[in-house]
């Protein structure tokens, strides 16, 4: 029960710190006969890899994929699937300084009361670095869900600080660093980024992730619910503080007469919900907000506590983003297709034997 | 994998249905030796019973809880504890309308697509009615927190339309029928709910959840971490669209020299991460806000489909709560208790075995 | 994680001591459209329920099992489904005297060792008595995979202490109140257990479970084998001390050139295998056997320790079997059903995407 | 739910085939401060290595565990454990004969049925390769368990064919290529397995695992039995048709007045029971068996399908065990250590949060 695995079918579990020799996971259930290559897995960690733009952290990490298992002559076997992608850019002196000290914000003091025993070197086990097994296989869930159901799922920037999106280009997303779809806002993104930089701060982001295409029925219906679990998924993405499912907190101010969307047999009206209704998907688009706090791993001096628990300075040195937001998007495209797979495998497992009237799944 | 069960050690499952004969749940896990009683539990079920205000839905149940298993001579066994719940006052004839129609913004259509079968009176599993069973397992979650631990969860009504809480008293919140800890609002909620029953139309609510006295440690690093278990537990209540933890959203637009809780000798400087880092417990009050949309089911004709597909006009006959944000309150409450003594139970697992430094917990 | 549930997609969670107000079952997981009716599940609760014959316990219980939920207008919904089955013969006084002493082979040493608690009257949670929900939880089990699949799970008594059978007829199990397959037997069994009966004391007995029409392909590969489910399946039966599979311990004297079964396009040979390879059914009967021990609830004193570590005289009340393997043969029916029903719903999870070469299931 | 892991809070998940190029396993759920090197587990993998003795397979693996994460400076964080053992000595062109027929007896038919595709080298998954990943993994428990607690989990050959140990010396089993505690039989072992040898055969065997110094109080009482844990991971030993607890089938001819263990001040007068009573351990010795088939990897031809269905002729090449019984000593060992890990830490989460009576754990 130590948590370090997501999904009951589709069930994804990963080692690995920041400053370890290397980080891997193990995907089970993936059904068997899907071709896969590490080529396909590349695209998503070149996406998300640090030192890819000059917007993010300057550690340079190539974030080759190895399948070690699971795949036999370029498709599942329905067995185990285990993944390593090996450290190379570790510089753990930079952390020499933190060792025993708690830097504000990250789970530094939190780690260490709680296993009284702390790999300090880049935050350990708790650092983002571990989602790049989360995308990699992440990776397999699109793939899947792409190929044999058309399910996609997308995400992009849609606030950085004050700057939102307002024009919605899916196309624009992989033309700029941001995975913006809004090519108005990129000069003020660049700006605000420079700015940050100089000023050694960091700033919060809103990310938006639509999956499209999802067919009516997947979801349970009291706990493990859709909407349940893709908030589970992505308040587990390092920094998130909120989640939204489709109006998210603008119904909170919504009538029931403007917020419920009418159905006719063009289909819906409205897409309030966000594509899912007593926690099952209704076939419209499923549609999901995400905070993303600003990272605490700034160069400005605060106070904080040493293991001693007297009050110290602390500045944090290594490479960071100034906004943790931007690396996101494919991280949490990852996790709500790690939760789409699951509950598509869920749902097969428990719907397929009976002849029921014919439906869309 | 039907997911009518959360928690992974301190585990419920529930059962039942809106117009069945009876609810009821198992409560595996609990450990041995904690006094219990029905009484116990039958404080937050009269706190979330129907009919209980004229705020809140007309159905009356006594809601008694029956406790069947698990406890002897007045102690929890540590074997499992079986709930049960009647239902008295289903009027299952309100529903005879809609057999054959979705109700928008309800569970209806997905439930009907997904099973091919749909047991309609009052919507069945996918009513709210299930939370009964919620609440009174969560009764034993929190009554085992607060006596052996001293954790405390509480929730109140935070926001109802555009009327949000400005003055935060505990003490208030018992003492009137919206869980409002402002009493300078209680005369606008009043005129709002009557003006909803006027027009037979229903508001959204957001809700904030505390949990105080908890002890730093608690919650897994990776995936079952305490934000995301808390951010699934909640977004799986019924109508709950969005989950923050702290500031939420409001990360969106600040600094990392704003956002971090600078720590000193005498505890932290600030709250802004509603008491968890990196997952894990951070010995601060947990905060979290949820929003809840407006139930679909008001008195104002509109468009939906039957199960042929047609396009047909339907309005909710039935007895239903203009905001189901005011009994969400307990609910809130038992959802975040569950998780929290799951996390502790975890814990526990992993962590009493090896003799390390001296920690809270 | 306190174990009170079998099953990962068909999932049985139970509740329930001996002499508490009554047993109940939640089966999470079960597809829906299946016919369902009490009447299905009574059938195999009063081929166990005790006081059948005079060659088992005098306990009266009329086992009448109540479905609570997930069936609605005579069809299972797909949500869970809660069983209920009242206590109504419960004599607790004649174990006042073994309040404060542990009944030799019994559970009562370990649960108050374990839990520092104890429901003396009729062994508690860890009485057969809790059996009677994984009968009623296997009934459903049993009607889905004989009218979906055509799959039968029958089991029968083949030898009670030295009395081995010798003649196999399936027909005559329902014949006689043993479960025994040879007719030749009956009047040996009859002395037996009067003898047994004479003396207060009491016998081991040895069963055969065999599951027809199994297609190929259920269980996975490395951990939750379909023989490793089976066998936990049944050790877990109260008693039972030993589990085969196949030819079982007989394989220790085997050569590999006797064991193998091999196969021709008219099929295989022999089925030494007990129907599984590699964890998988094979396609043939799937056949295991189980070892249950005496029953140590006897008539004759013998020593025993009390609460404080003295030693003192015990000597069992009640009413109890002769011989428990007679009644445990519905039992490891249902318990091997539930492990059928759990892997082919986990079979179709996995398996049903892809498009590959035709199979058997 | 594909099955490849074991235990709920010590969790191992296994990857790898027998001719890939890497296997591995993640273990979630160490406790934090334990002393770990690859050093430890290394002791158990070169216990089980192939090519270790002429008795055994000449396949050469030198099974070289590499620690890839969860340790900082020597100790356990807590978080999840990494391991990797590298193939080294796949003679994959060897089982090109086999690619289109299934050797009987082994696992190439289901498979080929379950999944419509089959990595046919070396049996793939299927392999007791894959078992190396367990000995791993439980050797971290095995050390846990004695370093923390105090138990040791040791086995041994108990019968091969028709030679049954004797003289019962654990003293002796680390002594000879055979785990064998009786050295009156080491002739007759060596005489059997160079006549399996010389005749292309194999050879059934009986192993017995025995722990001592386990606390009272492990074990679940319903269906997560110790026992039932036990037998679960016996039988999913690759090769095991069967499980014995304490005296096992000998349990059929007894009578209650022989088997209930009696309890006197001075401790348990037998150990029928084999140390478990009501599926929890009673502090004794825990005693389990286990029946490991004749491998049917022999060098006598025989008949099988092929993928076309066709009868036709084969003989299996490769290099194999005459006995696998022998390797499986240490593999039984892990199996075992594994579940009594997973239980202690299911007991400590559930039972050490109130004060009751003082008990042996």
């Amino acid at each position: 029960m130590a948590g370090n695995a997501i999904g009951q079918i589709f069930r994804v579990t990963t080692f690995g710190e920041s400053h370890g020799l290397s980080l891997g996971c193990i995907v089970d259930g993936c059904p068997p006969g899907l071709d896969l290559s590490e080529a396909d897995l590349q695209i998503d960690l070149n996406r998300r890899r640090p030192g890819r733009s000059k917007y993010t952290t300057q550690r340079h990490e190539s974030d080759v994929v190895k399948l070690l298992s699971g795949v036999f002559e370029g498709k599942t076997t329905g067995t185990s699937i285990g993944l390593i992608v090996e450290n190379t850019d570790q510089r753990s002196q930079d952390y020499l300084k933190i060792k025993d000290r708690f830097r504000p914000g990250h789970a530094d003091y939190t780690y260490y009361q709680k296993y009284g025993i702390r790999d300090y070197r880049g935050g350990g086990r708790s650092s983002a670095r571990e989602t790049v097994m989360r995308v990699a296989a992440g990776g397999i869930a699109k793939k899947y869900l792409k190929q044999e159901i058309g399910i996609e799922v997308r995400a992009c920037l849609s606030q950085m600080g004050d700057i939102s999106v307002e024009n919605f280009d899916w196309d624009q997303i992989e033309q700029n660093p941001f995975f913006c779809p809004d090519v108005t806002k990129l000069d003020a993104l660049d700006a605000l980024i420079r700015s940050l930089k100089r000023n050694g701060d960091s700033i919060g982001a809103k990310l938006t992730v639509v999956a499209s295409n999802v067919p009516v029925g997947l979801g349970e219906p009291v706990f493990d619910r859709l909407d349940a679990d893709i908030a589970y998924a992505l308040m587990g993405i390092n920094a998130v503080k909120g989640v939204e499912l489709g109006d998210g907190f603008g119904v909170v101010n919504q009538y029931g007469s403007q917020h419920r969307d009418e159905l006719t047999q063009q289909g819906f009206k409205s897409n309030h919900s966000g594509g899912i209704l007593g926690g099952i998907s209704s076939g419209q688009d499923i549609i999901a907000h995400l905070a993303l706090k600003p990272t605490s791993s700034i160069k400005i001096p605060c106070d904080t506590i040493n293991v001693d628990g007297e009050t110290v300075k602390v500045v944090t040195q290594g490479r960071h983003d100034p906004c943790v937001g931007i690396r996101a998007v494919p991280i949490a495209e990852a996790m709500v297709a790690i939760v789409l797979m699951d509950h598509l495998l869920r749902h097969r497992a428990q719907n397929s034997g009976v002849s029921i009237t014919p439906r869309r799944i």
